[in-house]
């Protein structure tokens, strides 16, 4: 007789039915069982160094794959993915934290058991605070239900959540086989939906220049190719936000660049703050994405549509989906442009060829980089100038760019082009990572070089904190000078480049893009080198400090 | 006119006071400023690579000096020391941890300023769960007696607190110079401990065979001496517990070993369980302690007096400080014990010399130790067999042993030197850590070589994490193999040695010993290879997981 399962198979198939291929984590005892299991499931393994590179390659892998997963034990593990998760959910991306933890029998005394805090539930409570649901599956009648309890919550708001497994429940069988469908898709108000498209529709037909800013949601609630049956059949041109970068493919016609306020190119500055509308979907407004507000947007003129707040003007609106409104507005009587169809807007320029012996400039590596990426390579941003350089790259396939320019942690990059690589395995990842992220969780390239992964890893290479140094520099904006290249003999393969000329890092590029190893190039900048975006940031950022 | 000085000011010189010389952490731009006026003040800043260092560092660091710091940015700063701000609040480590954060007068419009998770008060709820005070320095009227309740705090329950900086509050004019003492030191209720201390010294004297087990509040409310004075009057036998480890010097005559049930020596167990009248100061009875709760203690014959709760036989106590009652039951009339003087407890033996290509053991390699360990030495050990195998050291001066025995964070000890050496500068750390450990923080090997410190690294290299495998195995608990020694070339400092056999092992260490630079001896173990004390706690690990 077949039983119905266990909770941690039941888990474990939940996953897996949903996309998950990949487990990222630390083991450790409270979790061991737990893994046992997931090492003889169809789900593979990922052992990271330490447990900020998992949250880390969780977090790049849901943002990829829709939905991703972090597997640490209780305290010492869970507690170090607390800023990961955080980062999950600043910038919605729906990562499951799992989470060993003593066994339910285990507490009765209320014992000090080893890597407890204050009470058994210290770390469930935190993590309340960083994602948006979270449950213990401490009872065989209720696990199933909480399980896609917490899952339903993952989908509708696209952020993280928490399950938390006592190691002598995941054995026990649930009462339960099959789930039901635990949660209603939420539905728009077609009333109120009708009237938010009228709305919408005479302000944009009555506008001689509209404009659309595509956000980061289009993205993570996969509106990619409804965003683009708009553009396609309005021709109104559109941009992108930092964070966003790649939402849409950035050769087509009608895509104008990122807007950043003041810290962005001056055309697409323009073009936007003197548009008569602006259609904002699915964009978070932060200080980093609005120029540290330098933009100027006028409320009167703008279409903002989010899963958090919808306006058109000055009139707000409830009970419409993001996706319902894209939809209903590309059916709905949009008369075309046509004026800019075909018309390239300006545009980073590509490699202007190299020099023997000149050293390496941002403003050269990045031009370099625009004839070197391809559309079989995803771009992955770290904090910093690998981000704000990165502004200009022309990323050929949507989503082939990734970034935390938002909640902004730096040590992303690395670890992140482990789970961007296995959720997109035909894609190689290159990386962009000053030396002070690299010194964060630059040791996972040994987890890359376990697992053969083939991520080209670029560390631009300035001996410190940059973008600190514009704000206020002192000595601990500086770093201990790294052999980066020398780290594939400490972790037994990959291959490493130092390059401080353009011609040495043309021939690290060639042989780079040859090799189906992982890369690790060196490239030695000018300490005072920067960015343009970076110094047109310079400004905003250091009145604050 | 003189001011009464600024926020920050006032925060650095009440650190000062308070004997804190070192301050670790990472920048970031909401707390440049304060990173600014940290620079030209009379404390040092220690950059680590990672936040995680920096807090390890911080925790090491206030065990021995009783206060210590770590500093950092918003979210991604703050959110990275979680977990070792968990650890000080766990094993009672006075930890302050200051935060920047975004200024008031920026978070008036509620934006959605980079680093910010859900709400501004996300951090600080977060840190409400892991220390015992927090503050947001807000407000000029308000922010000495904030500072000074917290403090306060620290000091009553040994235990980390979290002090928040909003960037544009560090300049402003506080308005009052010096503080007030902010607290009165609570005191004994007098009647209460004499009838305690009546009670105890009839159980004492009453009894055949009493002993001490002297815990790891005798280190932190700084009652060594104190303890050190009951014991040479008395000649009590005393047994620390792992957690405790040097809280007395190890070749004392009335030393006895580490207590750990039956996971630790038999003639410590038989000794102490045998015992009519076992008194317990200050010591939580953790897990771990208690050899996975093997341990077999009667409460009826126990004498139990921490800072939480305090006991003797069944009648429970409260209104009594540990030192007041340690202080009045060395004053009262116990009889001295003389049986014991001068009979040496079975001890773990010293090296036995080596020979020419053997593979090094685990049991050669801590008998080893044993000889090579000076009273300028201070033994770190991280979790694992490092902590497990060291149990067996013999420690020669108090407090010159310092391991993570209840909360058990891998990574701790490599950090932990760094902190370690700043706090007692005459010392020089031997850290043992296992490679798992190792790949977490081992990075900070670079914060090492970049201050010029001097630790001594064994990395006890058995291509997993050891403990686990004997719990239940699988290939999540292989490693990567690093080339360790070899990290110096990377840092661009050090001595690095790679050893596999007994001779090797012997010439590493004199060649260590001798240098004055930080040294990395990559010690290749048998992957079967463990401890006498974990063998012993196989049982009771792994009938839990």
């Amino acid at each position: 007789m077949k039983t119905a399962g266990t909770i941690g198979d039941y888990l474990i198939d939940r996953l897996y039915s949903l996309g998950i291929r990949h487990v990222f984590g630390v083991p450790g005892d409270y979790v061991l069982g737990f893994y046992d299991m997931l090492s003889k499931s169809r789900l593979e393994l990922i052992n990271t160094c330490d447990e900020q590179g998992a949250g880390f390659a969780a977090d790049a892998y849901a943002r990829l794959k829709g939905i991703g997963a972090v597997c640490v034990t209780y305290g010492v593990g869970g507690l170090k993915v607390v800023n990961t998760t955080a980062q999950a959910y600043a910038e919605k991306s729906p990562v499951v934290v799992i989470s060993g933890a003593p066994g339910v029998r285990e507490r009765e005394k209320n014992p000090l058991l080893h890597h407890r805090v204050r009470d058994f539930d210290t770390q469930k409570n935190i993590f309340e605070e960083i994602t948006v649901a979270s449950a213990a599956l401490d009872d065989a009648q209720t696990a199933v239900q909480e399980t896609e309890r917490v899952l339903a919550a993952l989908f509708r708001f696209k952020r993280p959540v928490y399950i938390e497994l006592p190691r002598d429940m995941i054995s026990s069988e649930i009462s339960q086989h099959r789930h039901k469908a635990a949660y209603r898709e939420k539905r728009s108000d077609q009333v109120v939906l009708n009237e938010l498209v009228g709305e919408a529709v005479g302000m944009i037909n009555g506008a001689e220049k509209p404009v659309i800013i595509a956000g980061e949601e289009i993205h993570r609630f996969g509106l990619q190719n409804q965003l683009l049956d708009f553009v396609n059949k309005t021709n109104i041109p559109v941009a992108s936000t930092v964070l966003s970068k790649s939402v849409i493919n950035e050769l087509h016609s009608s895509y104008m660049g990122v807007y950043q306020g003041a810290a962005g190119h001056e055309f697409v500055q323009n073009y936007v703050e003197s548009s008569d509308c602006i259609i904002i979907l699915g964009a978070l407004l932060t200080d980093l994405s609005l120029g540290m507000f330098s933009a100027k947007i006028d409320q009167a003129k703008t279409i903002y549509v989010t899963s958090e707040r919808i306006s058109v003007g000055y009139h707000l609106y409830e009970k419409v989906l993001l996706q319902d409104f894209i939809v209903a507005l590309t059916r709905s009587k949009i008369k075309p442009r046509s004026y800019l169809t075909g018309k390239p807007y300006p545009r980073y320029s590509y490699s202007p060829g190299f020099a023997r012996g000149h050293r390496i400039t941002i403003k050269h590596l990045f031009e370099r980089l625009n004839s070197f990426l391809t559309d079989e390579m995803i771009v992955i941003a770290d904090v910093g100038d690998a981000l704000f350089g990165s502004i200009d790259l022309i990323i050929r396939g949507k989503t082939q760019f990734l970034s935390t320019a938002y909640y902004a942690s730096l040590g992303f990059a690395v670890p992140a082009s482990i789970g961007a690589k296995l959720a997109m395995p035909h894609l190689r990842p290159v990386v962009l990572v000053g030396d002070g992220a690299f010194q964060m969780t630059g040791m996972e390239l040994s987890t890359i070089v376990r697992y053969r992964l083939d991520p080209i890893i670029l560390v631009l290479n300035n001996g410190g904190y940059m973008t600190e140094r514009i704000m206020l520099d002192g000595s601990f904006n500086d770093l201990q000078p790294w052999q980066h290249s020398q780290l594939t003999q400490i972790f037994g393969g990959g291959r490493g480049y130092d390059v401080r000329t353009e011609d040495q890092l043309e021939s690290a590029l060639a042989s780079a893009k040859k090799s189906k190893e992982a890369c690790i190039i060196d490239v030695h900048l000018d300490p005072k080198d920067m960015s343009e975006t970076l110094k047109r940031l310079t400004k905003g950022f250091a009145e604050r400090v």
